[in-house]
């Protein structure tokens, strides 16, 4: 008889509506290893924006995406048809440079945090889009708010008038921005499509050139603690944006910076604020500093106002030994409702019920600080989050001081456990036993940055 | 900042559970071409058919599954799976072969209403599902519904007494059977994921096993109207099947049957009625009682009843001649509540408005009769479907008495329309002209039936 399966499938049994055809026809083409025009890009992104194509046509759509990979034709029609979905940042008028900077994401990041005032100290607006730590990694805008009275949710017109005022605003991605990147991401979340390089670089994109910018820099980060442990996919990502951020008039430059540890000692969000504001009085830890310089050399560069790296590095020196990076951190607080003395006296920040130090179960040397492990143990304590809906502890958290190579003796003590209360603690020694590896000898870690890539290629990393 | 795209993404953030998350695992298995275990397809499906999975997941799972294909163990447990979310006829009792026929499709194949009283008339037990016509193909509940009175919707209960009574039950695929599958092709359906040979294959069985099958006949189309034009796929689909079978005791045989012109010469559902009537009586076209006399055979011998494909044959024709095989259509009818008059007198059925002859626009040889122009144009008759909720006019279609390699006169009859009305004449005029091409000369057709292809492998199919 006739084919419960056999029949042609009907191309409208489910919607009938025109949308449904179009989607059913690029799933098709994307699925065969066909090419998808600019024209139908914006198409489906609108329709799938506005709920006219259902998620799981997306889905299916995306999956086929992950598999077949797109060109760079496609990934820069994906960018604008997102893109295009939202609402941007006018900022010509500001007469400087608009520059951002964009992290892949790690454990103890706390970079943004550091740049944002000391660039915009210098003279170059900062626009700066945040999002929230998930899985193992942490978010700025969580890092932020753990300052009493920071508010992130600014609308674009109040980023705008902020940015006119004090060359900075730090917020939260509005529903205002990119709308179809938002939901596309969620439904990657849940449908094992997140991993793809081109689908990754338009999601970024997509928001970044939403904040009307003229340059940015990328800190693309390698390891077993990054989001693309591998460094060739890394380069691939950096290339990928490079490319995309070329045709539009925005200047991309990208470093590929470690994550095979923690960057810095403070893991967890106050602890992260306050070796922020440490770093940018000049008294943060030597990595933290290091990956603050040479993505801020990048962005004075690219925003106008330093001839060269070596330039740059110098006005961040004066800025942060001048104080000025610091008042214009003060700057950004208080524009947005937190309390600025937190600069000068961190103790304001939350803080955690119940304190441990974490002391070296036996002699020898760090072979490991496994940031995952670190990370997941964040959000043990009550710091992070496994959804988005969860609620985050500001005040927990570790600070470690053991780094990979450092020989340490029986009973040294190698972190603090920040924790809301002694089973909190606890929690933490057992994260802390898993995270740091002690044996008798450790491999050379990843260097802190390795590679600079611009649109000219890919060279070794050279120090400023 | 910390990257609205770059965080390692939440295994949890949309759903929460722990079948989301399985989902999740398995997405990602498929995805980078890994293999799914039996106890993993059948959570999966599982959950699915309880909801517990949503649409977009299983959307993004069956593009990885179209893409990377399944293996022989996966298709098969998927098929166990979808198998084992809904009952199944249990018909061990009636003590004799239990064998239904399968076809992927096609236009003017009417050949399960003549194979179905046939064979039973001859003592083997045929439960036939069945399904509804959809694109260019038409389907055998819609042409039996053309019977007035005629119900499809039998219970599996009323099923199985009425195979204990008169050995055949025409039925339509209940929300008893296979519920998962149901699901998971109208998904297909509108993903683009149908033409994947395993999932095809899987759907097609989980529905075929829950009748209680001892055997199995495939009709397997090629030819620009099926469903897979290609011999190659077809010839894989046969194979994926029958491997199947092979593993739960149900033997399946398939024959490679053309699909390049219509099979027969009424296209629409009581024009087929009617064809089909004739050729139980020994009136039907040469090429639709070849096709039922060769599936025949195969189903008398896989039922028990028949020593040889050659004794079968002769059987066959005993029936017919004898007026038993047209008896028992009558009985199936009368027990399913229809009209059994319309075996006598096939006037019985639902009648065209209006009707008209096509007449050959030149002279010259019959190049193509297009079998999915033929099927559309059915449609656009209002006698078929474009999306799953339309009814269908059961009294129009086409008899089309030109077939390929016939040499015409210009003015000569090639077929008659049958119309609701005058416009549906214009309609159906339209369509026969795209769908009759008469040239200077003709490639030779597809043979009518090319290959047979069972357990030990594909052989030349030799006329019985």
């Amino acid at each position: 008889m006739l084919s419960l399966d056999g029949g042609e499938p009907c191309r409208e049994s489910r919607g009938g509506s025109r949308v449904t055809s179009l989607a059913q026809r690029l799933i098709e083409r994307k699925r065969d290893n066909g090419r998808v025009e600019p024209g139908d890009w914006r198409a489906l992104v609108g329709a799938y924006a506005a709920g006219h194509v259902p998620d799981y046509q997306m889905a299916a759509f995306l999956m086929a995406v992950y598999i077949r990979g797109l060109d760079r034709a496609e990934t820069s029609a994906l960018t604008d048809a997102m893109l295009a979905t939202g609402a941007r940042l006018s900022l010509e008028h500001l007469g400087v440079g608009r520059v951002d900077k964009h992290s892949t994401g790690g454990v103890g990041d706390k970079i943004s945090l550091v740049l944002a005032p000391l660039v915009a100290s210098l003279g170059v607006a900062v626009p700066m889009m945040s999002g929230r730590g998930l899985g193992h990694t942490g978010g700025t805008l969580d890092k932020l708010e753990s300052i009493p009275g920071f508010r992130t949710t600014l609308s674009l017109a109040e980023a705008t008038r902020q940015l006119e005022r004090i060359g900075c605003a730090l917020l939260g991605q509005s529903a205002e921005i990119a709308p179809a990147d938002r939901k596309m991401y969620a439904l990657r979340d849940a449908t094992s499509t997140v991993e793809s390089v081109p689908l990754i670089a338009a999601s970024i994109m997509s928001k970044k050139l939403a904040e009307g910018l003229t340059g940015l820099v990328l800190d693309v980060k390698r390891g077993s603690g990054a989001f693309l442990p591998d460094l060739d996919r890394g380069l691939e990502l950096a290339q990928t944006m490079i490319n995309l951020g070329a045709d539009r008039g925005c200047a991309v430059v990208a470093l590929i910076t470690a994550m095979d540890r923690p960057l810095g000692r403070a893991c967890g969000n106050a602890l992260e604020v306050e070796e922020a504001i440490h770093t940018l009085r000049g008294e943060g830890p030597p990595d933290v500093l290091g990956v603050t310089y040479a993505l801020g050399a990048e962005m004075l560069v690219l925003g106008g106002v330093a001839p060269s790296l070596d330039a740059a590095r110098r006005a961040m020196e004066v800025a942060i030994s001048s104080g000025k990076a610091a008042r214009k951190f003060e700057e950004i607080i208080e524009a947005q409702g937190g309390n600025p003395a937190v600069v000068d006296d961190p103790s304001v920040l939350p803080q955690a019920g119940a304190c441990e130090l974490f002391l070296a179960p036996r002699g020898g040397v760090v072979a490991r600080v496994e940031p995952r492990a670190v990370g997941k143990g964040v959000t043990a304590l009550g710091g992070g989050r496994t959804r988005m809906e969860d609620t985050v502890d500001p005040s927990v958290g570790f600070v470690i001081t053991a780094r990979p190579g450092d020989v340490v003796q029986l009973g040294e003590p190698l972190a603090t456990i920040f924790a809301r209360d002694r089973g909190g603690v606890e929690t933490g020694l057992t994260a802390l036993r898993n995270a740091i590896a002690i044996a008798d000898e450790a491999d050379l870690p990843l260097p802190l940055i390795s590679h600079r890539v611009t649109a000219t290629g890919v060279t070794p990393f050279a120090h400023v």
